[in-house]
């Protein structure tokens, strides 16, 4: 029959990255397209022992209904790690979330009409696309540059849109670019919020996942008001099959987005909530962490060493201190997109993800991103260099 | 600060389910008021086992990101057990959702614009409420009788709405009534959508705890051109905490649903799909229901022999073949919100949820629902022979 479905089916695309994950389960095709954790590094054992003992320990209890806003005692337990952001908060402010894109889902959702206008940076998250897309959003894209979104863009943004609602922005290893946010930034994007009367939605998958220095402060931790919901996960520390994430906000907000929730899919797995609070109760999991990033660093230093050995001088890269992608820049003319399909598939048998997937306007065609997390240092070398000799040939 | 809110938090009642969770949640009060599971029936050591050895045969890939339409082998064994109710269909016809609400939420979602038109039972599910109150749908009630929807009433309501889109209907064991809708008017619902040319939401939580007969077919099994979508659920056969429910409908309809959740919170857990596959491969899943089945069967008998024999004759109420609730109807004039916070509360020490919460139109405040799946049968006959004396005072 021929159905008939709601405007918001107009708005809404097909997720690229959907596509990314199909064309990169070809088993022949090296892919550096998709953003998986390096699953070797999942504390497996840990992990199966925390769901066993806790239910032993909780029995039936971890199977039944929990509350909406997610178990009490795990909600505690991020509350402790938030201290590290600069973000002091209580469990009245923590909401779990079915990981960080619901978090994203649940704030658009809640602050967000029709046609609303938000900032984002240019490039930014494609997953954050598609909450924003089914509100059909007015997007307006604030430039960036090696120290993250532009203050100087962004006020002139907002002077050009006083309708404007919310920033959202990634300031730690943004996805896709690799690039992080200045303290100094992040204090002044609390100011500009406050000055032009709009929200940020801080979301930070990587912020635990950094090579070399201490972590920074949030956003969030610059935050007097109440302006900013800082939204984070386990999916990448952690890993990403339990489907747990976080937002921390005022609980006016946080009430709020529970109301939505137990109205649309009522609360997380207890059982994973059991599971994870057991981890992070008797698990070491910042030693845990700790191994996870210096297996990234490890292997985003061996795919900077190839581009740098192989790639021909107008490729020009960012080099993270954290997260698990990174981002090119080909010459003006080159279609990245085009390149995969008729070259770099075919020839180097390897894929990156194209750049247009991430911008909100103004797609720069010449641009990539390519993930290092799911791929092991030979594959790294071998997928690489690969792609080096194809564009050797074609720059 | 002051936060604006998007429209939808006007629509958007706080759940009366999580209120009367709350309430229920005084260990003093004997609270027939919500609809829990008997969390002493869940296979826990099974489920243990389950979780166990899925980590041990799949490790890291359980606890990886998986496909958003759930798992293949758990799809295809919902498939296998759909037949039962007559349903035909194949992995592509399902999705796995975050438990029956998301079900409902993503139907809505993909079919409901604001102000649409949709037909449902009076009294109905006040948790399907949600998703639709947030889409500010104009419900239409229709009448039931103890053979559920009346399809009299149904002509008469589709006639006078030719722009209805839907039907959300529950046939069995219907909540809040516990009533089921004959196999005749199943059949005839299908037509009448079809002739009216209106989609059906069949929402069949409770289909497998049919204390006597055989299983009723689904209204789905009717449907020859895709216009029904099927909800169905663990949460009440296996147990809520683990989070997953499924659609079964046309691919087009799960394609597009797809898309949408897998842009909004992506998927179910991929360790609660492992575990869920592997007790339906390896337990005895359909002995486990028979056991859940008679357990309920014996608490509903109870209830209604402490109800004959100790509410006066003025209260009537409904004794279901299946499922977890029963209904009851006070006198004209009793407003049983008001006597629950005035009498029965304070002097039975128990409770029940109001009727009025589950009517969309017009709503009858002389009637609630009492559950019986969650007590024990020494609860049961304590709880509401206190409830039959304190009636016995009023009326």
């Amino acid at each position: 029959m021929n159905y008939v479905y709601s405007s918001i089916m107009d708005y809404l695309r097909p997720s690229p990255v959907a596509e990314m994950l199909k064309m990169a389960s070809d088993p022949e095709l090296l892919s550096f397209a998709g953003g998986m954790p390096d699953a070797t590094l999942f504390p497996v054992e840990h992990l199966r022992e925390s769901f066993d003992l806790s239910l032993r320990e909780h029995g039936a209890k971890a199977l039944q209904y929990s509350v909406a806003e997610g178990l009490p005692s795990l909600r505690q337990k991020i509350c402790d790690r938030m201290l590290r952001a600069g973000i002091d908060c209580e469990i009245e402010n923590v909401l779990l979330t079915q990981g960080g894109t619901q978090g994203i889902d649940l704030s658009a959702a809640i602050f967000l009409d029709r046609g609303d206008t938000i900032l984002c940076e240019n490039p930014t998250y494609m997953g954050a696309m598609g909450p924003f897309d089914v509100r059909d959003v007015n997007y307006v894209s604030v430039d960036m540059d090696e120290e993250g979104m532009r203050m100087d863009a962004l006020e002139q943004r907002l002077r050009e849109h006083p309708e404007a609602k919310l920033i959202y922005v990634i300031p730690d290893f943004q996805n896709p670019t690799g690039v992080t946010m200045t303290v100094e930034r992040r204090r002044r994007i609390v100011e500009l919020a406050r000055e032009y009367d709009v929200l940020i939605l801080e979301d930070n998958p990587y912020r635990e996942l950094r090579f070399d220095h201490d972590e920074l402060p949030a956003i969030k931790s610059f935050d007097t008001e109440g302006r900013v919901i800082f939204l984070g996960t386990f999916s990448k520390t952690l890993c990403p099959g339990m489907r747990l994430g976080w937002v921390v906000a005022e609980k006016e907000v946080i009430n709020n987005m529970t109301t939505l929730r137990a109205a649309t899919d009522m609360q997380c797995s207890s059982i994973a909530m059991y599971a994870a609070d057991f981890f992070l109760e008797h698990a070491d999991f910042d030693g845990h962490i700790r191994t996870v990033r210096d297996a990234y660093a490890m292997k985003k230093e061996r795919m900077i060493e190839v581009m740098q050995a192989t790639f021909p001088q107008d490729v020009s890269f960012t080099n993270p201190d954290g997260g698990i992608f990174l981002w090119l820049t080909f010459p003006q003319k080159v279609d990245a997109g085009l390149m995969l399909r008729e070259l770099v598939i075919p020839k180097a048998r390897a894929a990156y993800m194209p750049g247009e997937a991430f911008y909100c306007q103004a797609p720069h065609r010449n641009t990539c991103r390519l993930n290092y997390s799911g791929r092991t240092l030979e594959e790294i070398e071998r997928g690489i260099s690969a792609m080096g000799e194809v564009f050797r040939q074609v720059f």
